[in-house]
């Protein structure tokens, strides 16, 4: 589907509708509904489960999204979070370079400065979007962030963060303490960020508040083992930076182990490699719309070490877009902290040495890939739409009707309690025809639905027994109400990494 | 405990701490470490599990925390959400006059001018608690919201909504549309609140960032249905508000019968009795902590015709506190967006005429019910800390422990991430002596623990059981971990309000 489709059939369900709609919306902000929330929450446990799962020293912890000034003065967010805009003479319209340039320039403006800019500016006579005037300003910094006063006279400066890492690096000292006093340590969190993009766009992937699922790996650069060879024969789709620099961007499928060979430390194709599980074993994208692409020198933050950015192709937004990266920072951040707060953040080794950790952050978008979700996995087929969720994604895992609401209500309406209480979410539904009650829980992802008919309160063979249909292969079965639950529950919940010892030291 | 010590505790297990802590921490912000994450988690679960299951037409959303001024201008907060604040004109401190006049007035001064608050100042002598001069300014209302500059320019303001309430209610026009068409219609939301709090304190009771959970239920005043028999003879502990006024301020048991009788619709006391169920069967909380404290007309804010709050006796505070409320607002927030959008949010009945829907809105404090977990679950006994989190609760709901790390780690490693697998999440320690793994996990609220040991792996009756010990009865028994999460799971599940249909019309 195309975007305007697929937003559309996602507001008209519920799944998601802008904000303050009532007032007209409010730019870059979005309301999930009923099956929005809940498909974000399972989306969010799906990953906790898979990442947190990898090593008993990760953690999931829940930061504070609002930080005084320091912290990002010393993170460099102050300084440095910024992207070029520019200023219309005229109309006094303001708008990202990026957006501008968008058609003289499609690659962006990374890494130019001001004066480069406005130096394509001039040369392709780009006028302004909204009055065609040419009167166009120098291009100027835009600090990203959301500033709050904050604090009786609002004398303090406060920041809304604009990604989740910074409360993990925060926490390190805390978490040191708390936990084995041992690296590796992760700290994970989900929560939100904020940027004041000033083009949002493309519903759920340039948003002004969004979710990030975020796991920093803290460790010893000279001591990292991973169980390396429960991962070295899976095959990886990379775009490598040095072949698209020679003009080659196609997806090449090399194994963990050439990975390696390459000159990528094991630590980081492992991780690699289990995001690409995630994203294929768990999310259900197909491998042939994923792959991993490699930034440049120029084209990464300059703490960055490593970044592979890991794409799905949209149909909806037209091609491969970022819904994950994995970033090696090096030992910017603590050292950043370090110096910011006056605390050492240095650790003491097993062999007595001290030793600034080294980050390595598994990010991942809560908001894209729930759009991702969609685009890939709600299709049309034939005068279908089917949702084809994994079930322990599914916001409702199971619909519950009677055939003859009049007659068969009471025991359906019981039996979806009984469901819910047992750990399996069930709607009921009663309205329209039993088709209908199919269609609709085929396009909200439902993979079970369950019927009550007269055979279930009758004599006869089919007496306390239900019918059970399934999405995906449209078998009906009859089964007794109280297998029920116990059939279900194993398929509703989120897979954990296997193969090798998780990379966890006694 | 009194509050340093319960909140030091909490701080040392990593339940919770200072935001920003490395650089001073930020007053009223606070992080939760994974164990208060994950109880925050379970604890949001339950909440949701017990509300939204009284009725198929209670549903959960998750909408913007942000929004444009125009909406905090139609719902009052940009005119009234302030506090009266005092500057002493020797040294600029801003104080609260309600904590500048603690001393003087314990009542607090809500619905007082400023000019009768300065009155107070100057009849007590009241003086500057920074520098101590009495040059004490007239009390300035100070708005408690923060405010965001908004796109790019920012020549847009936007707020952070100080209550989630008003996200269902920008969303009712669309959940209306979503849902059957049908009074009442129940918006949870789970989400932050943000208040600019003059003088955070008692830790999780006064914060400046702060989740809430809070249902709206939406009615036609002259159709709200409920299934009373089911509360009837339920025994309701209440503090009424003509009684207190007459200088009695004992709790009363009064029935559900007794208090209808007073004059409370049934709609009104159904929803009560079920927050007392959900803080009494579901938090554990004993009966006797917990009141509704009636607040008179010249209390509560204008719109709410009903308010009760609901309060628990907490140790570390040092008497009742309010940890959620029922607030039944006629239909002040619809008629007031209706008239700030223009947009008539006024919905057709059954009978066909027309009715801007009434609200009853159950609101819960997150963070202060999780600290009143602490405070009534976690005590000293003996020589024991032990944390009596009811179990669906527990961060950790299992501990497992190899006898001997050496021997046994293999064996219980794998049986910890069975156990994760299989939905009852895990956790393995291997470090210092049994019975002080066995004390960290009384601290921790893990209600189970298992120890694998020699039996399990040699020839032998015990051969391929291991010891499940319960913290509450601390009995020990032998199983077989095939056994364990089928015998843990249902312990997990946080209970659904049971007694009586639902409120729903087919």
């Amino acid at each position: 589907m195309k975007i305007d489709e697929l937003y559309a059939l996602l507001r008209r369900r519920g799944v998601l509708w802008p904000s303050a709609e009532i007032y007209g919306g409010a730019q870059g902000l979005y309301d999930y509904g009923p099956l929005g929330t809940a498909l974000k929450r399972r989306l969010e446990d799906a990953w906790a489960a898979w990442f947190l799962g990898l090593s008993r020293d990760y953690y999931l912890i829940e930061p504070s999204e609002i930080v005084p000034e320091a912290v990002v003065r010393a993170s460099g967010h102050l300084e440095n979070f910024t992207d070029p805009e520019v200023t219309c003479e005229s109309c006094h319209t303001k708008v990202r370079a990026d957006t501008l340039l968008e058609k003289v320039r499609p690659e962006g403006v990374d890494g130019m400065s001001p004066a480069q800019i406005g130096e394509i500016v001039r040369a392709h006579g780009v006028r302004c979007p909204s009055c065609g005037s040419n009167a166009l300003g120098v291009p100027q910094p835009f600090n990203l962030m959301f500033s709050i006063p904050f604090g009786a006279g609002a004398e303090e400066r406060a920041y809304l963060l604009p990604e989740t890492a910074q409360g993990s690096y925060l926490a390190f000292a805390r978490m040191w303490d708390v936990g084995r006093k041992a690296l590796p340590l992760g700290i994970g969190v989900i929560g939100k960020a904020y940027r004041n993009e000033i083009a949002p766009r493309q519903v759920l992937f340039r948003m002004r508040a969004f979710t990030q699922a975020e796991l920093q790996i803290f460790f010893d650069p000279n001591d990292f083992v991973v169980p390396f060879g429960s991962v070295c024969d899976e095959k990886v789709p990379v775009v490598r930076s040095a072949r698209r620099e020679a003009g080659n961007e196609e997806i090449e499928s090399l194994s963990a182990a050439d990975l390696l060979a390459s000159g990528l430390p094991e630590f980081y194709v492992y991780h690699m490699v289990h995001l690409l599980r995630f994203l294929r074993d768990v999310l259900g994208y197909p491998v042939q719309k994923v792959r991993f692409f490699e930034k440049s020198e120029k084209e990464r933050a300059f703490y960055n070490r490593i970044q592979f950015d890991a794409e799905v192709q949209l149909e909806s937004l037209g091609g491969f877009k970022e819904v994950g990266a994995i970033h090696y920072r090096g030992d910017y951040d603590l050292s950043r902290h370090s110096a910011g707060s006056g605390k050492d953040l240095s650790v003491t080794r097993k062999d007595g040495g001290s030793v600034l950790p080294h980050v390595l952050e598994l990010t991942f978008g809560i908001d894209r890939n729930l759009w991702a979700l969609a685009d890939v996995h709600l299709t049309h087929e034939g005068d279908r739409t089917v949702w084809r969720l994994p079930p322990y994604l599914a916001p409702v895992p199971v619909g519950v009707f009677p055939l003859i609401a009049k007659e068969h209500a009471a025991y359906a309406l019981r039996l979806a309690q009984e469901l819910s209480t047992a750990g399996v979410p069930a709607q009921y539904d009663e309205s329209s025809s039993i088709g209908k009650r199919y269609a609709r829980m085929d396009e909200a992802g439902t993979p079970y639905c369950v019927t009550v008919d007269g055979g279930t309160l009758n004599e006869g063979p089919d007496r306390d027994t239900v019918t059970l249909r399934s999405r995906d292969s449209k078998a009906q079965e009859r089964i007794s109400p109280a297998a029920l639950a116990g059939k279900l529950l194993p398929a509703l919940r989120p897979p954990r990494p296997t193969g090798g010892e998780p990379p966890v030291r006694a």
